[in-house]
């Protein structure tokens, strides 16, 4: 199946993408740059430059950080962070929309391993 | 200025985007895969084996090649190589009005390059 992927490149150096964004969210869900690396599978210092590419990109911060140990301490998406996440998912979702006749002429001209039984019986009763 | 692109993973190995797009646009523009893959820095080892990647991944072939030194030799892109291109260059175009307004909303809440001065008063001014 073809599996469509936008990028945005916002400078020389910064672009937002799958990978970002996927990162911002997992912030958002742990409260932690580390614990959100290590979903990741990703160098605390890698996600770290990450986020601090984005935060000097925009005019808002994407992500802020409160040093210490304490209950409060860790990483929170800002507001501006949270909805760049959420643009980026409506990006996608508007995107797969308005190329979906093409992922479909792509995926019907590609060599396919063969589809399970159920698959083949659909993919006969179709007529296009 | 934000700046999209998109790229289409058609398997595990295979993707098509701006650069193997023009790859092939250049290979039919100069009938020859060498001449194609200088135009674009890439060696030719390289050139061939993305072309040989998209041929095996399709039904149908995107690039022939003719062998011998004569003025027939060379590579061809094929209908369906051309139409690839092509409806590549569509999806291009139809994302971007798509987006357009994510697009105009990103560039609106990125920092600006400003000259070196101004850049360090204002961030001299930060209060954070």
């Amino acid at each position: 199946m073809a599996k469509l992927t936008i990028r945005i490149d916002l400078s020389a150096t910064a672009a937002i993408g799958p990978g970002k964004v996927r990162l911002l969210e997992l912030i958002d869900e742990t409260g932690s740059i580390s614990a959100a690396a290590r979903a990741m599978n990703m160098s605390y210092r890698r996600a770290w430059l990450l986020v601090d590419d984005l935060n000097h990109i925009f005019k808002g911060e994407v992500v802020t950080t409160r040093p210490g140990g304490g209950v409060r301490s860790g990483a929170q998406l800002t507001a501006f962070g949270r909805r760049l996440a959420q643009r980026y998912r409506e990006m996608e979702t508007e995107t797969h929309g308005v190329l979906a006749k093409h992922l479909r002429a792509l995926n019907g001209a590609m060599t396919t391993p063969r589809p399970s039984s159920s698959k083949m019986r659909k993919s006969l009763a179709r007529t296009d």
